[in-house]
């Protein structure tokens, strides 16, 4: 028996005509030089109408990729419902992958047509040549005469081409679970993995977002979006603030300290996303010239674990509380938000808040070991998490990875543990646990020790092969400037704080641990490096 | 290209799996006569569990109906999990419609088996020997032996038939779009009519009421459900608060003001929603019997316009904030809700607060005049509320009624307008305006302004036939006890207050004005009344 009810698409052609319409006054402000610039939300419904009418002329049709390789801005965001709303699909470029990263992603989504910041083209025009589907380049915020374009290749002025087309589109119909936007995981391993967002699945990450047990963005919020445009689709932010009408803040490539207390002075944001990093800066920035940031109502933390440290001055100092929240680009990337439960104060509402935080209704969780059997939340048990629901990826475009995924669930490669109430903490990912004898060590752990000796700078673990046990911890230390440490007197540092069958045998002494793009240890690279013989290792 | 977003279906056995689970210690709370009576959502769980084993038991097979002939109560709430959840579809049997009405729906649903109270089982018995697919009725909260069954009806104790059974239950995956419940509309033309629920409306409108732009139902709320849940599935907060962790407080049959004050002073509910009936008797109880509520944070009232007095009483003597929305058995029922924009206050607030409420993104409307044009959003400008959304009817059960729905979209019956920022005012059901000469005389407004005048206890407008203005209002008067007043004397009384063309040639006095199941107006007798000549008609 079927329902009664309308068959209509959930699409994001839907969310921009409401958004345009029904908060027309809604503001996106555009950080610049010269301070902010600002636009209504119905001027961005004509801006997306003029973007699509333009891409339609240089022969974008279907589901065509139309790649972005630009800061957050309102340009930015006119491709954010244009391109998907026309039909076709949003790449956005990670415009800090390395260079051979780029080149592979633009080809492998086979972008069509670019849309640059005059001040990326310099990064963008190295690898152009290199992108081999790429028929047009259209160049805003900036001067389109910048760029040296490879034969074949049309350059175009943002502002020119949308000033000749109408601005109104007949927005298409479409199927909500055909693809809408697209983002590439710069994963540690292997080339980018392509994850391909639905019309269903940005429209039902946009509710969650707008719930009370989420972000709870609202109507009344004016949404600082720090995360860049091309991570995870901004977490969500510009796609909710549409559908509830919220205002937005992009701050262009004004991301520095120093900048952001100017923006957050001038625009009184009530809401913010970003990683600690950027919290921590602004906090040493806050600390040199005092300012009142009260107007934030609340942050929203996530991408890698928020230090407790940065949540408790936020709060005590600024009053402005911190929301822990666990996500990837894989989960869209809401995953699950550190909201304490009705009731709990004082310590205890903490000890929640340090969690990466509850799974909403939409997102289902497990634990699972090493066996493949699933293991209760009971708080202790730790397994690899696994999450399935409606914005969760079940598969990379091209069909990469496949191991990932399985019988409906995605494989997260982030190992922690559950407690009853559905809150998730997380110790390590999968690939950085060691598995000795049977049991797990956490790299995670064994590093947050090392680095608590004064003479460490930085110090990363990697399991190595081991006959006895399978693998054995090898930890690479970075000795702080002007100090000196060795690797005996650091087992012995380590000796009352971690198990005896956890003390590690390997010990190296490197210059500095390498990095990813996004500047998360390479231990890819580091184990590279051992495989190869290139560390000098003590052991014990 | 189809994105690579999982595939996974919106469902309430996912629902249920999930706050049974991750809100165990969230509280249902049932009103009786000995006070409350508490259970957890881990118990929901299993008696949900239990529920659907009885009803496999019982034969309940596919997609088959089961009626519930209920008061709010956690017995109710069980079954509105187990029923959809084991892939059966819910049947709420409104415990008032007129007795052929509540054979019919029986019958037209196929229900084959109903859940009664106790308490309604002499109300339900009358009826059940015409009601012939029904083979099995569960009787909770009550004594079975009270029923005498017609022959081939056997009779269960709800408690004894779940006390045999396991509290697990094998959820099947269902599509989405298929059956979950079904509400009759109790309308006051022809049989009632089936709107049938799916899956996937149930849980977007639940993600609906936790949102900002909405009710803002969060995991911190104990809602008071006084909506019974056999009217538009309680307005959806059931499910709503599975979704979140609220605790729910069900006041089962004690719905007269001073039980309810009872159970708002022993429960101290943070949210409500109810007519504006129930919150008139409550604030007579509340002038004889002083109380303090302000634990109640807001208040959501529908289903008939909320005279704007009861809003500024309740806010500025109680301090609760009446949230004004507007919708119908067809809409889920949340259609618009009244929320101010952002940044008003004072008076242009309640302005807004006054109207039926802005639209949410997944609810898209517009306004159709006589002649099938589409109307602009002026706030001026009156035609035929349509919309269509993910949880909009597309049609009837049966397919009673086709000519209610085209292109998408459901005609409404009502009639209003709509501002630009998407803010609707209705000011009348679309059957009962007056087209006289081809403009619009509002009944509603009519009847308002004879019924100021103190004479009169009520009044209700009908349009009938006129040669030359093709229609003209008909002013049926109830004379207050007591009083007297001459049709003469209300055309002098209503001249200085409708615009002259408005001003009604036709006027007879009846005992009293005809009313429905549901209490409202019914007009239709009232038409027939006229039509049949029994009516005593003063002319001028």
């Amino acid at each position: 028996m079927l329902s009664t009810m309308q068959d209509g698409q959930l699409s994001l052609a839907n969310l921009l005509k409401h958004g345009s319409r029904v908060h027309a006054t809604s503001q996106v402000t555009t950080w610049t030089d010269q301070g902010p610039r600002r636009e209504t939300y119905a001027d961005l419904g004509r801006n997306a109408a003029r973007l699509a009418n333009a891409l339609r002329s240089l022969g974008i049709t279907g589901d065509q990729r139309v790649g972005t390789f630009m800061w957050n801005n309102a340009e930015h965001l006119a491709a954010y419902f244009a391109i998907p709303a026309m039909g076709a699909v949003l790449h956005t470029l990670n415009i800090r992958l390395f260079p051979e990263q780029l080149t592979f992603v633009a080809n492998h989504a086979e972008d069509q047509v670019v849309l640059v910041d005059g001040s990326l083209v310099p990064l963008l025009a190295k690898q152009l040549p290199e992108m081999k589907t790429v028929r047009h380049v259209i160049v805003a915020n900036g001067d389109p005469a910048t760029l040296q374009a490879p034969s074949g290749v049309e350059v175009h002025s943002y502002d020119a081409l949308l000033a000749a087309q109408p601005d109104t589109f007949d927005w298409p119909e479409v199927d909500e679970r055909s693809a809408a936007a697209m983002c590439y995981t710069s994963g540690t391993t292997g080339d980018p993995k392509g994850v391909v967002y639905s019309h269903r699945s940005i429209w039902l990450h946009s509710m969650q977002v707008c719930m009370t047990d989420s972000m709870q963005l609202s109507p009344a919020d004016k949404a600082l979006v720090i995360v860049p445009m091309f991570h995870a689709m901004s977490w969500g932010m510009p796609y909710a603030a549409m559908m509830v009408g919220a205002s937005l803040i992009m701050p262009d490539r004004f991301l520095q300290p120093k900048p952001l207390a100017q923006i957050l002075a001038s625009e009184k944001p009530t809401f913010a996303g970003a990683v600690p990093t950027i919290w921590q800066g602004l906090l040493q920035q806050l600390e040199a010239e005092p300012q009142d940031i009260s107007h934030l109502r609340e942050v929203v933390v996530g991408g890698s674990a928020c230090p407790p440290a940065l949540m408790h001055t936020f709060e005590e100092r600024y009053g402005v509380p911190i929301l822990h929240a666990w996500g990837m680009t894989e989960t869209s990337p809401l995953g699950s938000v550190a909201r304490p439960p009705a009731g709990a104060t004082g310590e205890e509402a903490w000890q929640y808040r340090y969690t990466q935080g509850r799974f909403p209704a939409s997102v289902r969780a497990r634990l699972i070991d090493d066996d493949g059997n699933e293991l209760p939340w009971d708080n202790e048990s730790v397994g690899e998490l696994e999450v399935a629901g409606p914005w969760i990826a079940g598969g990379y475009h091209g069909g990469a990875d496949p191991e990932k995924f399985h019988d409906g669930w995605l494989r997260t490669g982030d190992v922690g543990k559950i407690s009853p109430d559905g809150y998730l903490t997380l110790t390590d990912r999968a690939k950085d646990v060691i598995k000795s004898g049977g049991e797990w060590i956490s790299s995670v752990d064994l590093e947050n020790t090392v680095m608590s000796h004064p003479a460490v700078a930085e110090a990363a673990v990697i399991g190595v092969p081991d006959e006895k046990w399978d693998e054995r911890p090898l930890v690479a230390v970075v000795v702080r400037e002007g100090q000196s440490v060795t690797a005996e007197e650091l087992r012995e540092f380590l000796s009352d704080k971690v198990a005896k069958w956890q003390l590690p045998e390997h010990w190296t002494f490197i210059d500095e641990v390498p990095k990813t793009s996004v500047g998360k240890f390479d231990k890819k690279r580091l184990r590279a490096f051992h495989s190869q013989g290139k560390l000098d290792v003590t052991h014990f």
